[in-house]
C-alpha cells in the first residue's frame, strides 16, 4: 500500500490527523517534569491547611496523586497523537506555597518517544482533582500554570 | 450489613476518600461552561496563524476538540469522586486571542449533580491536545488559566 | 460567559466537531438491528463447520460475542460525537449462511437518542474478533456488509 | 430483519452469552453491600499496625478505597454482561481485625437492574490493591472471602 | 501450577478461549495495512462532495481519523485474545471513489506478534465514524468490505 | 526538578502514593500464576454441572475466562501503582472441586517487573464474573480464597 499517490497527498494539505512514526527511532532512557498551579482564595487556603487538606471528600493529597498517577497511564487513551509507552516510575509532589498548591510530576520510561504529555496530563488531572476535592468550599479556585519544566533524553534537553 | 458508624466516622476523621452521596437528589438540567487558555510565545503564534493552525500532526483545532470532547465523556473515570452522569451536549470553541488561545467548553446533561467536572475535564484535554500538536514549534507554549466560567441547574448557580 | 456567535459560527464554519444537542429531547424506547457478514473461504468454512466453530483460540461464536457485547457498551468511548447510553438489553447473534456468518446485533435502551451506533459498533467488532479467532487460517477473511437493519423509536423509523 | 428464531434458540441452546433484557422493568432504588476480607500472616500484620497502614508506596487504605471506587464505576466494562448504571454512592470502608481488614463497600443507583456487582467489584478491587501495597512485605496475603451482605430494591432482597 | 492435567485438557477440548503464547518469540519490525469501503448512496455522495464532507457534526475526515487512530491503540483492550503491543506508527487515509470512500489504515510496531488486528480494528472505527457523521442524510450508507491489504515482519507476509 | 527537598520529604512522610520506580531494573521473563476458588452451596454446584455450566446468561466458563483475560490487560489501569505490562501470554483455567470451581490464571511477560497483580487481578475477575452468570440461582455464592500461588522471573521467586 503505497501513500504517496495525489489524492493522499492532497488530503495531507488538507491537513488530516497523523500520529509521527517513530518507528526507525532509538529506544532511551527519558524523563519529563511538568507542573501545574492551583491557587485558592486565601480564606480558602486559609482554611485547607487548617484542616491539613482534608476535606469532606477525603485525603486531598493522597486522591489526587492517585488520580494524577491513573492518567498519566492513560495519557495515550486521552491525546490522540500521543503513542502508547510502557512508563517505568510516576512521581507525583504536592509543595505548599502562598496561596497556591504546587504540583510536580516526573514521569520515566524506556522508548522510541518522550514522556513529556504523560507529565503534563498527570499534573493536568492531579490539578483538577483538587479542584473537585476542593470545590465545595469555592469556585473561584483557578489551575494558574500547566507547562513543562524539564525533559531529557531524547533529541534535544529541555529545562525552563 | 449496618455501617458501624464509630468505626465509618473514625475511618472518615482519618481522612478515607468518599463519594458523594446524591442517592436522594432530584434529577434537574444541569449546564456548565469551562475555560482554558494556551498561552504561545509570539513568533510561534504567529507562525500558527500563517498556516490556519494546521501542525506537522494535522489541524490542531479539531484534533484537541475531539479530544476534549471524548475526554468529557470520560471524566468519571478519571476523576476519582466524580459521579458518572449521562451527558445530552458537549461543545467546545476555540477562540483567538492576542498569542493566546481561548478554549470554552459548555457541558449539558440531566442529572442529580453537576456538570463542572465534565467541562474543565474537557477545557483541560482540548488545552493539551493544543499543546501536544504544536510543541514540536516550542516547549514554551503555556496553559495559564483552567477555571469554571458558569454553572447552572444545581443547589447555587455561579457565573464569574 | 456568552459564546460569542459571529466567532463560534465561524469555527462552525471551519467544520469544528460537535457533538449533536439532545438536551431538550424526551426519552423513549429506542431499539435497533445492525448485521456484519464475515464472508470466508469455501475450505475455510467446511473447516470450520466440520470442527463447531471451535479454532485453536477457543470457541469462536461465545468469545465473538462476548466482545461485541463489551464494545457496545462502549460506543460513546470509541465514536467520538455518541453520546453515553444506559443499554437495557444486548443481544447478539450469529446464524451460518453459504461460507458466512450472518452476525445480527440488537440493542435496546430508554434514551433521549438512539442506539444505531451501538448496533453497528456491536456487529463490527463481533466480525472482527471472528476474523482474529479464524485468521490463522486464512487472511482471506472479509467482512462484507456493516449495515443498519432497523431502528425504531426516534424521530423516523427505518427498516431494510 | 425478523431474528430467526428456531436458529437463535438453537444458539442459545449451544449456550452463547447474552445480556438479560431489563428494559421493561421499573426504575427503582437499589443498594447493595458486598465484603472482601484480607488476611495477613500476624507478624506482617503487626509490622503494618505499627505502621499506621502506611507502607512503602503510601497510604494503603486511602489508595485502595480509591481504586475500588472507581473500578466500581466500571464494572459493565470488566463483567462482561453487566448493564450500565448511574451509580449515585459508593462508599467503602476498611475496618482492622484479627490479622485482617475487613473491607465493605456500599453502592446505591436508581435503576432497572441492582448493584450487586457493582459492590462485589469494588471490594474486590479494593482488597486487590491492599494486596498490591502490602506485597513487599509478604506473598502470604491471601483474600479469604469475597462476598455478598445485604441488596435491596429489586425483585428479592438478600441479607446474609 | 502444571497446566496438562487431564481436567485442563478436557476443558481446552471444550474450547475455552486462550490467548495464544508469544513469549518464546523474537521482537520484530511489524506493518499491517487494511482497508473498509464505505458506499454511500449516489446523492448523498454529490452532496458530501459538494459540501466537501463537512457536515453538520463537522469534519468528517478529520473526525474519523482521529477516532480510528485512538480506537487502533485500544485494539486489544476490544478484542480478547490480542496482546498489548507498543504501536510506533498509525496512519490512516480516506480516498474518495465512486460514491464511496475507502479507508486505508496502516499500523507499525516492534513486537513479537502482529498489527493486523489493529490495521482492522483502526479500519473498521473510521468507517462507522463516517457512518455516525452522515447518517442524518441516509441510514443507506453500508460499509462493503473491511479486509486485510498487506502485513509484513511475521512468519509469512500477506499482500491482497 | 530535584526531589529531595524538605517539602517533598515531608509530604513522603506523610504517607503520599509513589509508583516504585523500575527504570534500572533489567528487562527479565517473568511469570504468576494466581488462584481464585468459587465456592457453591451443593445444590446450586449439582444443578449447574448438571447443566454443564450453562446458565441462562450462557456458558459459564467461556464468558468468565474472556472477562479475567481482558481484565489481565487492564491491571495496570485498575490497581493505581501497578506499571503498565506487554503480556506475552494469558492463560485461565477452571478446575471442578467438590461444590466450588478452582480458577487458575497464569499470565507471562518480558518486563523490568512482574506479572503478580495482573494474574491475580484475573483471576478475581474471572470469579466475579462466575458469580454473575450464576447469581440468579444463589446469592450464597463466595470467593473463599484469592491468592499468589507462583512467581518466578524476580528478585526472588515465590510457589505456595
Amino acid at each position: 500500500m503505497k501513500k504517496s499517490n495525489s489524492i493522499l497527498s492532497h488530503l495531507n494539505n488538507e491537513g488530516n490527523p497523523q500520529m509521527v512514526d517513530v518507528s526507525g527511532k532509538a529506544v532511551t532512557s527519558r524523563t519529563a517534569t511538568a507542573q501545574a498551579i492551583v491557587q485558592f482564595p486565601s480564606p480558602v487556603f486559609k482554611q485547607l491547611v487548617k484542616n491539613n487538606f482534608l476535606g469532606s471528600k477525603g485525603s486531598i493529597f493522597h486522591t489526587a496523586i492517585i488520580a494524577g498517577t491513573m492518567a498519566a497511564k492513560r495519557t495515550a487513551d486521552l491525546i490522540p497523537l500521543c503513542h502508547p509507552l510502557s512508563l517505568s516510575q510516576i512521581s507525583i509532589d504536592i509543595e505548599k506555597g502562598t496561596n497556591m498548591l504546587l504540583i510536580n510530576a516526573t514521569i520515566q520510561c524506556d522508548g522510541k518517544t518522550g514522556v513529556e504529555m504523560e507529565a503534563l496530563t498527570a499534573a493536568s488531572i492531579t490539578a483538577l482533582t483538587v479542584y473537585d476535592m476542593c470545590k465545595a468550599l469555592s469556585h473561584d479556585i483557578v489551575i494558574t500554570q500547566t507547562k513543562l519544566v524539564e525533559k531529557k533524553g531524547g533529541k534535544s534537553d529541555f529545562k525552563r
